[in-house]
């Protein structure tokens, strides 16, 4: 690992399918595939790790048949690193009906309204039945904003199914279906820290994670609201509370200017849907900024998207190509936007770590 | 140029943008896109010629638009041939308040309700503009069923529209936005058989085409709800009237089995949206039969689609994932069902053309 001043670290990352380069960003893959996107392109494009959502993929197809089939790489197809999340995070924002007790979280499925019942013990079942290298602790994601108490509350509960899901992974990680495939190597668990916006609510749930002995540690509970100023206080306030020799995650951020700072302020890994959802609403990131590319200026734009980029998209074709796309709701249109926003996302990581890496 | 017994031809067509190995299947891009599927995949696949369709096009984003970019090929990024169809077939079948008169076509856009007006000489103009290697004379497509006193007023219109398209194609014809850059190679315009289901009909269609000389002869007005004998006796009846040395196109077939009978009996050239949109729809044309993959059958169905299939996304997914893309609505079963599906209707012409080519 080397290490920045301002703390930024350019490490590596070893997983069971990938020594993965931090920091790094992690194209979302919710359903078990990043939206229009095929694996090959996300290959092509230098990703070496992406997100399963743990809530969708229990739903549909299930966790028991993708166990049955040899877990989740192999039934996507994709041999790089995934990490799943908990399902918490979905739970919360998407099921119906929700119902949260100590022991758990009874919901209604968006899908089909049928009920489900999720503990620290069974996100950690389903988890392991997906098989990502990187499961995540069963939290709950606090709201913004949140009055003191209620931040209280939610981290004591956070806390306790934080104990809860290690000792239910500890117990259950030999389970894995590949486990036998790949030389012994096992499934990380990392640990969420939550606490609202408050410093010392962070800063007492990041102590006590760090005791637990996590695999790796998040900071969640970002992203969900606040004004920019916050987002970065609580990163920066948590940070230096992490052991130096574990992998740090920020989820569900961000810009990409975001991204970049925090990536520079020692974050080793970062995942968010807004690059490839951005895309399908027509909005590319590009070094000239934002740019919508329904604008009826693009109609005979014959430049490339982005004329820095060197995606295959931005090698092949122009904006007024992408424009007409989206104009006539062509499926191509998902797909072209979402590789050069993914392209533009992986290639501010890629100049983050080469500037981190030193002269 | 080899031909079989049975009329069979294998041949080169030596078209401005590609040489074109003969029988060949055309994947339809309706809209400037062989829909959801990336244009370097459809090079992959070794898909030579594609269409675009002159009605789609014209109403967006638009003939001149195009033209001032350099023309279809250039507007789309791609390099090989192109064919595209006369427009005729469209405002018949997609358009609204049509008003047909021997001068033209009055039709509402099915977009946005605008009035428009089509006749040949225009259909000439906006194909010029798209500057396909192909483009196709402004025909009435009879439907089924027609009393021959309809099919032989339709005929009357086609004929006479055939002659003001040539005339109009000719004078026009070096106007093509690309021109300059393929060292004078130019345009070529061919004409459509039509006469309904009556064999005289159609022979006589024939022979007044072949007298006016067309670069090439399409047969049209089938695959519009006919039997299948029927289809194949209209071909049949046109065929051996076609001049040896010029490329014969049967518009708008079929299945597969169809592609193939076709092609044995001396068609050059298939075009077809079926691959495509059936793939959309989750139906899938394998070597074991049709695949509906929606079926429950396949949700833990680790095998390829088509297990002799030997195209990317066969080496690569499974059924079961294929099934799980369709059910979970993702965008990426649209891509890959296509591009397989697309890869077996381009595997039988290519297998047909290997046994034409003779041992």
């Amino acid at each position: 690992m080397r290490e920045s001043a301002s703390g930024g670290r350019r490490a590596q990352l070893h997983l069971p399918h990938r020594t993965v380069q931090t920091p790094v960003f992690m194209p979302v893959g919710t359903a078990g595939s990043v939206k229009a996107v095929p694996q090959d392109m996300l290959e092509a494009l230098g990703a070496e790790i992406i997100l399963g959502n743990t809530y969708h993929l229990y739903l549909r197809p299930g966790h028991e048949p993708i166990r049955r089939m040899g877990g989740l790489h192999r039934f996507i197809s994709w041999p790089r690193a995934m990490l799943t999340d908990s399902g918490g995070f979905q739970v919360f924002s998407l099921s119906q009906l929700r119902k949260v007790t100590d022991d758990g979280v009874q919901f209604r499925s968006h899908l089909d309204g049928s009920s489900h019942f999720f503990t620290p013990e069974h996100s950690m079942d389903v988890q392991i039945a997906l098989g990502a290298d990187v499961a995540m602790s069963f939290d709950e994601c606090t709201e913004y904003p949140a009055d003191r108490a209620r931040a209280e509350e939610s981290l004591r509960l956070t806390m306790a199914w934080a104990r809860r899901s290690l000792a239910h992974f500890r117990a259950h990680q030999h389970e894995v279906p590949w486990r036998d495939e790949l030389d012994g190597r096992s499934q990380n668990l990392f640990g969420i820290v939550q606490g609202g916006m408050y410093t010392d609510l962070r800063r007492q749930c990041a102590e006590r994670l760090v005791e637990m002995d996590f695999d790796g540690y998040a900071i969640g509970g970002l992203s969900v609201g606040e004004p920019r100023e916050l987002t970065l206080e609580m990163i920066a306030e948590v940070l230096p509370l992490l052991p130096r020799d574990k992998p740090r995650y920020v989820m569900g951020v961000g810009y990409p200017d975001e991204i970049e700072q925090y990536a520079r302020l020692g974050v080793d890994m970062m995942d968010c849907v807004l690059p490839t959802r951005a895309a399908r609403h027509g909005l590319l990131f590009t070094s000239e900024g934002r740019v919508n590319i329904k604008n009826r200026k693009y109609a005979e734009d014959q430049n490339p998207p982005d004329p820095a980029c060197d995606c295959s998209v931005c090698r092949r074709y122009s904006r007024a190509y992408l424009r007409h796309l989206m104009q006539a709701g062509e499926p191509l249109s998902a797909t072209l936007n979402s590789i050069h926003n993914l392209a533009y996302y992986l290639g501010i990581m890629q100049r983050v770590r080469a500037q981190l890496a030193g002269p």
